[in-house]
C-alpha cells in the first residue's frame, strides 16, 4: 500500500518507513487536492493572485495542452533540438555557457551532471561575483562559445550582469556577440527585443505559465542538456511517463503517496525537515534541485484565503554515503526534526567489470550497503524514511524523479492550502538591494546615507573606503 | 558588544542582528565554557568516554601543545612543506588525488576552492560510487598523477576501497604504485603499515587528539593544499591569530559571542537551524564544511551526566546571491526555523578594473547589495541573523574562520552539555552496512536472508537479479 512499482520506468517509491497508516490513504484532502492538479492540466487559471495558468506538464505532453499551445509547445522543442543538432554538426562551437540563475540555472546544471553526453561541454555562470565570473571565464575559449542566455523576465539583474561581463570579455577578445548568442525568454521581454534588435543568432521561447523552477522541461533545460548530447527525448518520455502514472486513483497515485508522507512527517506545518541522500555521485545536485523546487513552493507565509499560516518543507542535503561522514551522526542522535530520503540505484552504471574489493564484494556493494544500512540504523532510533529506488539512472529516470516531485509539490500545496506557484517573498530582498544600491551611490557621491540602517551604512563605507 | 572587529586580521562578527540581549553575555556558563576551552588547549583528557586529549588547536601554535608534542608537531608540518616543495620542484605530478571521505577529504576540498594557488592540480574521490570513481580517474592521466590515501584510522572502508579503485587502474596502465602513493594516517594503523612494507613514496602521521572534522589544519589539508600551492602558512597564521582572539575575556572573545548567539537562536536546543551564505563562489564548500563540523559535534542522545538529550544544530545553504532563488522565499515567509549566517567580503577579488553594469555601479556592488538587501528583507520578516564581514578573503582569513567556528563549536557544546569530540551515532551504520554485506554474500550464495528486514531482503535480491 505504501509501497509503489513503475516496472517500465524501473522506479519504486518505498514509503513503508514513514509510518503512515491506512486510514491516512481516505483523507478526502487528498482527493481535492488531485482533482485540483486536473483542474491545472485542464489550463484553469488556478494560480489566482497572478491569474495565471500553470502548464509545466505540457511541455512533455503538448496535446494535452489547451487551446492553441500545442503547437508552440511542440515547434518550440522542435526547433530547440534542430539547433542543437545543427550547432553540433557545423563544429564552430564546443562549449556552452549557460547565463542564468535559479530556475534558470539548477535544473540544467542538475541534466548536464547527472547525465552522460558526448556533446558541447557546458559552464554556468548563475551569481554576481566578479571573482566567480572570472574564473568561469579564465576556464573557456570564448572564440569556441556559445553563450546562452536565459531569464524568463527578461530582468534578472545576476543575468543582466553576467551577460553584459561576457560580453565585455567578447569586446576585449575581438569576437562577435549577436553571432554567439542565443536568447531564452518570455516573447517581447527587454531580453528578447534585445536579441531581436542585435539580431542574435537565435531565440527560443518561454512562457508566463511555467515558473522557473518549474522550467528544466522546457527550452532552459533541453537547449543546454541538447546541445551537451544529453538523450533529451529520454527525458521528456520518462516524465510524461511520469505524469501519466500520477494521473491514477490516490492509492496507486505516486505522487499522492509522496505528497502524504511529506505532509504526515511534516504534521503539516514543517515540523521536520526532508535530508535527501542520493547514493550516486552524478545526483550530488539532486537534493539542491529539490531545495529550490520545494522550500520556494511550500515557503509561505499565506494560504489561499489570506490566513497567515507561514508554511514550508526545509530541504537540504548532498550525497551518500559521503553525507554520513558529515549529517549522519546528528541525523541518528540528535532531534527528531527530519525524515531522510534516500535514491539509490540497483545498477552501478559501471561498463567495465567491477573491481572486488574482498571476495566477492564490490565498491558498489559497499554503496548500496552503507545505503541501507544507513536506513536501518535510522530507523532503530525512531527517524522516518522514504527510499526511491531507481533500476538504473538514465534520462527517462531522471526526467519520471522530476515529474513526480514537481506534482507532489502542487498536492502538497493544496493540502496545506497555499499556492505553489508564486513566490511573494522575494520582492522585499529585491527592492532592498536596490535601496543599498542607492545609498552606495549616495555615499559615493558624499551625501548623508539618509535613512538606511546603521550596519549597511558601516558596510558600504567600508567598501567605498577599500576601493578608493 | 555584538560586534567585534579584529583589524590585523580584516574580520568582523556582527551579532547586532541576533535579538541578544547585554544580559545573555553575562551568563556564568560562557565563562565556565571558556575555561573548559583553556583546560583542552593545555592538554587535559577532556574527551572523557574515549579517553583521549583534543588538541587541534596544537597544529598551529605548536609551542603551546604538552609535553613532547611541540616537536613532533612542528616537523612534521616542516616534513609536510618539504615534501611539497620537492614534488613540485621535481615535476613528476601535475596532479595529486586525495582519496579520503569526510574529514579527509571536505577541508582539504574547502582549502584548494577557496584559496588561489598555482601548484599541482587537485582530484578526489569521497565515495565509493563505482561510476564517480570512474568518472573522476577518466579525467586524469595517472602517469603524472601522485595519490594521497587519507585515513585517520586507517580502516575506513570508503577510503580503503577508493585506494584499491585507484591502485587497480594503476596496474592497468602499467604504473608502479609504491612510487606514486603518500599515507597519512596514525602511526601504525592497517594503512600505515601496509605503507610502511611496501616502501610507499611518503607516510605523515596523524594522532588520536585531531577529530576528523577538526583535522584540517594538519597534514590532512596542509599535504594536498601546499602541493596545490595555496598558503599553507597563511593559513596556520591565521587560525593562530583567531586562537589568540578567542582566549580574550567573554565579552571580547568573538567564539564565545558566536556561540551565545547560536545557543540563544537554537534556544539551547536545537530549534532553528543554520543557514549559511557565503556571497563569494569560491566560498560555496565553507556552508558544507560547517555542517560536517557542527552536526556532528553537536548532535548528541546524551549529554556529559549520560541523559537523553536529542541535542544538535542544523546547518544547510550554498552561496548567495545563487540561493536567494532557492531558498529565501521559505527563509523569509515560512516558519521562524531558523536564522541565517551571511558572509561577505568587502573586496570583490578582481584584479582587472571592474566593468560598469550600470553607470557608477559594478556586479561586485550588485553581490553586496543582494546580501544586505536581503539580510535587511528578512530582518523584517523577524528573521535572526549574524554578518561575518571579510576585508578580503585569504589564507589568513580562511584560517581565522576555520579556527574561529572551532572554538564556538567547543564552546556551544558545554553550554548545553555534551562532548563536541567524539561521533558514537555513526558506528550503528556501519554494523548495519556489515549486515547488509553479509546478506548479500547469503543470497548470492542461495542461502535464506536470515533475519534481515523485508524491504532490505527485496532489494539485494532486485540487485543481485540485474548484476547476473
Amino acid at each position: 500500500m505504501f509501497d509503489l512499482h513503475h516496472p517500465d520506468l524501473g522506479l519504486q517509491l518505498d514509503a513503508r518507513r514513514m509510518g503512515l497508516s491506512a486510514s491516512d490513504l481516505v483523507d478526502p484532502a487528498l482527493d481535492a487536492a488531485l482533482d485540483h492538479l486536473v483542474e491545472l492540466e485542464a489550463g484553469e487559471p488556478v494560480n489566482t493572485d497572478e491569474g495565471r495558468r500553470v502548464g509545466h506538464f505540457w511541455l512533455r505532453a503538448p496535446e494535452r495542452a489547451p487551446g492553441g499551445l500545442e503547437e508552440v509547445i511542440a515547434a518550440t522543442r522542435d526547433a530547440v533540438l534542430d539547433f542543437a543538432d545543427r550547432i553540433r554538426a557545423e563544429g564552430r562551437f564546443d562549449t556552452v555557457l549557460q547565463v542564468g540563475i535559479g530556475g534558470s540555472a539548477l535544473g540544467p546544471q542538475l541534466l548536464v551532471d547527472a547525465l552522460p553526453g558526448d556533446g558541447l561541454h557546458v559552464a554556468f555562470l548563475d551569481n554576481t561575483d566578479p571573482e566567480g565570473i572570472d574564473r568561469v571565464l579564465a576556464g573557456l575559449d570564448l572564440a569556441r562559445t556559445l553563450v546562452l542566455v536565459v531569464s524568463k523576465s527578461g530582468g534578472t539583474r545576476e543575468t543582466r550582469n553576467g551577460m553584459l561581463e561576457v560580453r565585455a570579455a567578447c569586446d576585449r577578445a575581438g569576437l562577435g556577440w549577436a553571432e554567439r548568442a542565443v536568447a531564452v525568454t518570455c516573447a517581447d521581454s527587454k531580453l528578447d527585443r534585445l536579441a531581436r534588435e542585435e539580431g542574435w543568432l537565435a531565440r527560443f521561447p518561454l512562457w508566463d505559465w511555467v515558473g522557473g523552477r518549474f522550467s528544466v522541461t522546457s527550452a532552459v533545460g533541453l537547449l543546454p542538456a541538447a546541445l551537451a548530447g544529453r538523450d533529451v527525448a529520454g527525458l521528456l518520455a520518462g516524465a510524461a511517463a511520469m505524469d501519466r502514472w500520477c494521473r491514477a486513483p490516490r492509492e496507486a497515485n505516486p505522487a499522492a503517496l509522496l505528497a502524504l508522507a511529506w505532509h504526515r512527517a511534516a504534521e503539516g506545518a514543517a515540523r521536520r525537515a526532508m535530508v535527501v541522500l542520493p547514493y550516486r555521485d552524478r545526483l550530488v545536485l539532486w537534493p539542491r534541485y529539490l531545495q529550490q523546487l520545494i522550500m520556494e513552493s511550500l515557503g509561505k507565509r499565506l494560504d489561499r484565503q489570506g490566513r497567515v499560516v507561514h508554511q514550508g518543507l526545509t530541504v537540504y542535503g548532498n550525497k551518500g554515503s559521503t553525507d554520513q561522514h558529515a549529517t549522519v551522526q546528528q541525523l541518528r542522535e540528535g532531534p527528531d526534526d527530519h525524515f531522510l530520503c534516500f535514491l539509490l540505484t540497483l545498477e552501478d552504471g559501471r561498463s567495465a567489470a567491477p573491481l572486488e574489493v574482498e571476495p566477492g564484494v564490490t565498491s558498489g556493494d559497499y554503496l548500496l550497503g552503507f545505503a541501507l544500512g544507513t536506513r536501518r540504523a535510522l530507523s532503530e532510533a525512531g527517524r522516518r524514511s522514504l527510499t526511491l529506488v531507481l533500476e538504473r539512472l538514465d534520462a527517462p529516470t531522471l526526467g519520471a524523479l522530476i515529474a513526480l516531485h514537481e506534482r507532489a509539490v502542487g498536492i502538497y500545496a493544496h493540502l496545506v492550502g497555499v499556492n505553489a506557484y508564486h513566490q511573494p517573498g522575494v520582492e522585499a530582498g529585491k527592492l532592498a538591494a536596490a535601496e543599498v544600491l542607492e545609498l552606495m551611490a549616495r555615499l559615493a557621491a558624499g551625501k548623508d546615507p539618509g535613512s538606511a540602517p546603521e550596519d549597511d551604512v558601516e558596510l558600504v563605507r567600508a567598501r567605498l573606503q577599500r576601493s578608493n
